[in-house]
């Protein structure tokens, strides 16, 4: 690989811009697609993206663009950061400008209501011949934007694309750790949205040490177990897309999910929260969607249940937060004694 | 089982008196040994055992003793909760007492110096015949004495011990979750104790969430890997006794493991930190006992390596704190992609 062929970021969120930005600094040439041109001018114009990195000034090499075919022209690896309700249609939008040698990383975590495809599944089905990968772990933007020791995982089943992932990235405070496991990498991303926003119900409920741990340990049994019935590895989960995304974002209060989570443990309703928030938390929408596709697959959720009545039925908080936890008192992990069906 | 069944814990520690109290709580006559006439006559005369479990009054029908035939006479059950030190000299006193038909728990997480046994190869060696199982998982004592939902792992190839012990210990905030994998939920336990020391150093050295969610993750990469190489199931690790643990643990600033961890980060010597304790945190000793143990069985353990550096070299900590998580970009889990060798 060429240190001086470009590579493409689509999307000037806090999490694109922050990758722009590490490999700009890296030396490396690369073209941020933003839609918002008054963003994209103050990026060229002031090296600061405001809304999303705050205090943040940015490399003065990186440019961005409203253009796509421009910032596609050429380029080896494209990025996509995108919002999942508009990842497919940025991506039809790049189809025609794509070469079927460029690979497509993307770091969107979500799932597409109404068809229930992760990004992964999306590129796959707009870009059959497409080599692709998904980039996920315990990546708080803001830490990564300051140079906190960080690590995160490039899964693909392509190992070539895989090193030149990790060589596009690889920093003094950036570790890139390699999977073949894409769907279960994905998943595990997109479910701990669910999970998050059970840690800050919690949190609200006072609960201590010991009930956490049990909670993010039961929510892990519960992920893997969906994972598994759609065919990802179990394995994956101990890793830094499993269960460290999960720590970080149940650890973090200031994660939107988290903070729907203690608002409704406060009492509150979904409106009341969402309203407070100014918008709806990606956990909300990926509970209602899991909550659907785990019992069109009878696959047993007993948290989902139980965060789902919560959530949409104003359920009493603290009756349901209890029966979820005391529902069963069976296997610890079910790969290793088999949970009995009761 | 006969409800009116007595039940033996042999050691009045914290956890121990827990465990205990809980039982008698729910109205089962207990058993409880202790070495020390004057808190067998506290707990008997009073119903607190202050120096462990300060604050905490204790079931009016919990009696302890100092006599050990009287503890374990028609017993069923016997929980042992003896430090690692004491623990085979304890057991051996209590064979000629025992009865095959009795089952034996060890809750005691630690490594027998010497001879690298975890409590249940002890209980196989000094009782061949026993039916036998561990208890652990996060699982702080005081916040069970609280009545905090906990939940816990009985691990034992025998499934009517689980049966037992589950129906023994469950109550409406202790739930018993069962598995197979003795040997890993035990080291789960044990190992944890040293990644606590490392999470007291990062947080001394005020690393952010992506740094301490990649560290716990890593540590549990490591700590599965070792166990792996000992014949543990690596799927413990995504359960209460492997991950659970870690997470409390790790989450607890006043262990005594994540406290010299951190006295460490702040540039102390061991000298100086175990002088501040009062005593040698238990991860101390597992850390040297490990470090031995892969070298000999030639086990990459990174973090075990750097550790053992700054604990027992006075190596420079934040260089080694660096290094050790620099030193590889490999794979995620290697149990889904398999770690190339250097």
């Amino acid at each position: 690989m060429n240190a001086q062929t470009p590579v493409a970021v689509l999307g000037g969120g806090s999490f694109g811009t922050v990758l722009a930005n590490l490999m700009a600094e890296k030396g490396l040439p690369v073209r941020l697609w933003m839609r918002n041109a008054e963003a994209v001018a103050e990026v060229n114009a002031t090296s600061h993206n405001t809304h999303y990195l705050p205090g943040i000034t940015l490399a003065p090499s990186l440019q961005a663009t409203t253009d796509l075919s421009e910032a596609l022209a050429g380029v080896e690896v494209v990025f996509v950061a995108i919002p999942s309700s508009g990842f497919r249609e940025v991506l039809r939008q790049a189809v025609p400008l794509l070469t079927p040698e460029q690979i497509l990383v993307s770091t969107t975590k979500g799932i597409e209501a109404g068809t229930f495809c992760l990004m992964s599944q999306i590129i796959q089905q707009e870009c059959p011949d497409a080599r692709f990968g998904v980039l996920s772990g315990p990546n708080l933007a803001k830490e990564i934007a300051a140079k906190q020791l960080t690590a995160t995982v490039i899964a693909s089943t392509d190992e070539t694309a895989r090193e030149q992932v990790q060589a596009l990235l690889h920093t003094s405070y950036f570790r890139v750790y390699a999977s073949s496991d894409t769907y279960g990498v994905e998943l595990g991303g997109t479910l701990k949205n669910i999970y998050a926003i059970a840690a800050g119900l919690s949190a609200a409920l006072g609960m201590g040490e010991n009930t956490k741990s049990m909670l993010m340990t039961r929510s892990l049994a519960e992920m893997s177990r969906f994972a598994v019935s759609l065919g990802a590895n179990p394995f994956t989960f101990l890793g830094l897309a499993g269960v460290g995304d999960l720590i970080v974002t149940c650890m973090s209060p200031l994660s939107r999910n988290y903070r729907v989570g203690f608002a409704l443990g406060e009492g509150k309703t979904l409106q009341q929260a969402v309203d407070a928030l100014g918008e709806v938390a990606e956990g909300v929408n990926t509970l209602r969607l899991v909550k659907e596709k785990a019992e069109s697959m009878d696959i047993y959720m007993p948290l989902v249940s139980g965060l789902y009545e919560v959530v949409f039925n104003h359920a009493p908080v603290k009756e349901v937060a209890r029966g979820m936890m005391l529902n069963t008192q069976s296997t610890d992990v079910e790969f290793v004694l088999p949970r009995q069906e009761s």
